[in-house]
């Protein structure tokens, strides 16, 4: 046994270095390929105090997912928060999440590539997570509504469609991330707003596209 | 044994109604719960006769996909040609897109419900779906930047983007189609056109959206 198994640690931190360890095995193994005994070895503490604390292997990955997705949501937050508009607001939010994804590159493959094989409990904390994320931009572009004034007729279900199409555009273009390795967040981010924000500033206007006439 | 059973079809017929009723069954069930038992008896023939023909659960699955990711490339790519500028393009593709979802749920499930526990080899159809999905929309992606005239500055990566935006962005809007049964897929293509048709064009025109200066 090493030194570092027989620290005694409270609970909370122990529970967070078994997390840390059962990212970076998932995230370089896939959950298929994951085993326990590697996360145990690398979190420094035996199996059975990992079965212990965090229950099975499903339970460490629905433990990962969960605590990624609250980072990722919090990362969003903090930075649209900060902005005094819903442009930068959207903006601050959109950088922050293209940034989290290039830095956190083990939490996004959790939270991103649902590996085939795994369970309801994953499944389920897999689509809590989107749902988290979509409520938060929910709120952003219900905000922005609000800020756009009383001539614009648009409603909660709006903001929910604004919401849908723009976290499935973030998500999509994550892979896109992959395939342009050389191209940092922050591009990435004003590509998304040049793509986005002229008509997202129409549609809160009240402007609304037709399909073009018979010439 | 019935006279369905005992009719004699060419493989390609058989084929084809052995998918029918895998689609039903899985899109009904679930990939898990679904059992061949239950497609059998619903294309009329016999277990052993349906693994001869397409292998496994597995494979009834993969066929399922495939088959349904071409009619959906089909749809779209049928409408958007019929289309005489960007713009037009753009609208028939996704109208034809939302349409199909609504029109076909079973095939929709099987596509964008991957359901936990799948194999590699779903995964893999998944993957090329999506792919087969991509490629077209980034053709007619990159049609516009050339139709756009040689002022602006974009390229097959640009393409890519947008295509990858706005694949997910669709994607993602199913779910709020699902969570919204009475919007018709003709209104929810207005929504996204508006969301996404101004901020497109004034890209391929080669404008940049910057963000704010602090005032």
């Amino acid at each position: 046994m090493t030194d570092k198994r027989r620290r005694r640690l409270p609970r909370s931190v122990r529970e967070q270095e078994i997390i840390d360890a059962a990212l970076h095995v998932f995230s370089k193994r896939g959950y298929h390929a994951a085993v326990v005994d590697e996360i145990a070895e690398l979190a420094g503490i035996s199996k059975p105090m990992v079965y212990l604390y965090l229950g099975s292997k499903e339970g460490l990955f629905v433990a990962c997912v969960r605590r990624e997705s609250e980072r990722l949501v919090a990362a969003f937050r903090e930075a649209a928060q900060a902005g005094d508009s819903p442009e930068r607001r959207l903006w601050a939010g959109l950088s922050a999440f293209f940034a989290f994804v290039a830095e956190h590159r083990g939490s996004w493959v959790v939270l991103h590539r649902q590996s085939p094989g795994q369970g309801e409990a994953i499944a389920e904390e897999l689509a809590a997570a989107r749902r988290s994320v979509m409520a938060e931009v929910t709120g952003l572009v219900r905000d922005g509504i609000t800020e756009g004034g009383g001539a614009v007729q648009l409603g909660d279900q709006d903001a929910d469609f604004v919401a849908h199409a723009l976290v499935g555009a973030a998500d999509s273009l994550t892979d896109w991330m992959e395939l342009h390795p050389e191209q940092a967040p922050g591009g990435v981010t004003l590509r998304l707003m040049n793509m986005v924000w002229v008509g997202m500033r129409n549609v809160l206007a009240g402007e609304v596209w037709a399909p073009p006439h018979d010439e």
